[in-house]
């Protein structure tokens, strides 16, 4: 068991990292200061884990909630019903909300935490990769809107997080696949030793080996924690942090939320990103070809919707909230390993390589 | 013009109090960075204020969202239309949300503001007298829930607050004796001279006088201030703040929102504090009767409603955010001017105080 400490000042917060631990009691109970826990998940994870944690909870009044499984219902609609559960069963300001699943009820149940009551104790205790790595550092919560994703929300820190890699075991491999997207990713924009060993890793990370897990975990996780630390609120520097994020995002958007997985729209968009870095110079097209090669040794797309046009791309990045005042800013590649935002974009390059990257 | 700093650290903002603020271009513009606003009011204040407003913001992208009058609109699908506005007009991250209105504007508008892509700037122009006085400290934001008032939220500071007086020319008489219950509660739970003052002020504060509002406003913006400077997420002190509201809310949960204003229930919510502390020997009966007096020469109601029992009030009261698993935590007075926060109720007296303060 390995334990990460997320420097926040008093909203500070540990990871712990290991097999086994929805069963430790006395990991959970020091972290809930009340007596009543709501329990948030989905209809997949329920029937998986759900048992499991109730009786590690034993002492507590639990109350659950079972959100429907996927993207399209990360609406305000369907958040509002963790408000009636709470209601319903009394919960007062000491209650605890836990997260039990991926990133969708990870930021459906944060942000209900942030919000009920205007706060109440969170905990995660993320089911998928892509949310061990991800969502589990930065306090980011919230849900879509018809117009955009993430547009409503909070930034809200856990009181800790629990990343058990038992429970991977279950995960099914394309969801593997995208939580690997974003471990790449921390690589790219700032580890580049990080980035080698990925790529000598990642069979064993493809077949589940649950060292190699543990490592990339943790990894990411200080690589995240240390670009957060340094912008808790995304003044800045934290924008890195969404390498292949604007393209992944308006990809997303266009198919609908869900047919994607957030990770396969960011796998993608880190191509795009790592094109326009090529084309600028900044890496080498050897370069651009190790990260196409890692992609798709881990079975992930590489290339944008074939009918996802450039205007379709330019007005879905139109609305992104990485845009200051209508001016287009995107996280590129300075150099293998290190990642620049920069809002000086040669529209000609940008749309070789909207061409270059769409399926055929 | 009077200013009057709110110290929060890095969220610390000013309170302008005065007459014609309005109209002053140049106040407002230094706490609006980005070149886009978004003005949220409703139905009854729009075509009283919006023009003049919107002319003092020529030079901005100026978008509007007006909502429909009252606490029974102060719900989640009320406040997710300002989104719809939001996003349609492409507002990013640099916008700034403006509420021009009472407390159910400030209270939607702010929380929106917390909310959109997870907060940005946010200044509230408060129209009525208790916004002016509670909603522009404190920054408390939400909606209502079905189950519970203001039962989904945030803490979210504005970066300024406009208090001007002249608006209050059009207030409905109703509704500026509702300020004024809440102007009278400070003078009760942190400042005895202020009450006197009040006493000896009440009549003209009744025919609006401007000179006794202002004063009146400064030195409630001045005691609130300094209660939640020392407590800003209302971990303790800042419940003091709440003086009955507990009742209140029960009185307001019973009747349905909005039959009832906020400051009316307020008033027969602290003549029902009053009357317990009465009974616990923490006041004398002329002193009780003194409370009476003023809130009967402000015409607002001192009685709870005849068709509340004692057990719709205690089930009401049950899942009130101030209570703490299951016990029930009231905000008492221990003198004329000073309040204290007991746990420590004897339901005998408190069934006493019901059936006094009860109306035939």
């Amino acid at each position: 068991m390995q334990v990460l400490q997320v420097e926040l000042a008093d909203r500070s917060y540990p990871i712990v990292i290991g097999e086994g631990l929805i069963s430790k009691a006395e990991l959970l109970n020091k972290h809930i200061q009340g007596r009543q826990v709501c329990l948030v998940t989905n209809s997949v994870v329920a029937p998986l884990y759900m048992d499991a944690l109730k009786k590690t909870l034993a002492g507590y009044q639990v109350d659950q909630v079972i959100l429907p499984d996927g993207e399209q219902y990360k609406t305000l609609e369907v958040w509002a019903t963790i408000f009636d559960a709470l209601l319903s069963s009394r919960h007062n300001r000491t209650t605890t909300v836990i997260a039990l699943g991926g990133g969708v009820v990870g930021d459906m149940a944060g942000y209900a935490a942030a919000s009920y009551q205007r706060g109440v104790d969170f905990i995660q205790i993320p089911t998928t990769l892509l949310s061990m790595v991800d969502s589990s550092v930065g306090g980011k919560t919230g849900v879509n809107h018809p117009m955009g994703k993430n547009m409503i929300g909070a930034f809200y820190q856990p009181k800790m997080v629990m990343a058990d890699i038992s429970l991977l075991k279950t995960l099914p491999a394309r969801e593997l696949s995208a939580g690997l997207a974003e471990i790449i990713k921390y690589g790219l924009i700032s580890d580049y030793d990080f980035f080698v060993w990925l790529e000598n890793n990642i069979d064993k990370l493809m077949q589940g080996d649950v060292e190699a897990l543990t490592y990339a975990v943790k990894r990411s996780c200080e690589n995240k924690a240390s670009v957060v630390g340094k912008d808790e609120r995304e003044t800045g520097l934290r924008a890195i942090l969404n390498l292949g994020h604007t393209f992944g995002h308006a990809i997303e958007t266009a198919q609908g939320y869900g047919n994607w997985l957030h990770g396969e729209a960011v796998a993608a968009g880190m191509v795009m990103a790592a094109d326009l870095s090529y084309r600028r110079g900044a890496i080498s097209e050897a370069e651009l070809q190790r990260i196409i090669a890692i992609l798709v040794k881990a079975n992930l797309p590489v290339k944008s919707p074939a009918n996802m046009t450039d205007d379709v791309f330019l007005s879905l990045m139109g609305v992104d909230k990485k845009v200051m005042d209508g001016r287009l800013r995107l996280v590129l590649l300075e150099a293998m390993g290190k990642a620049e935002i920069t809002s000086s974009i040669d529209p000609q390059q940008l749309h070789q390589t909207f061409a270059a990257c769409r399926a055929a």
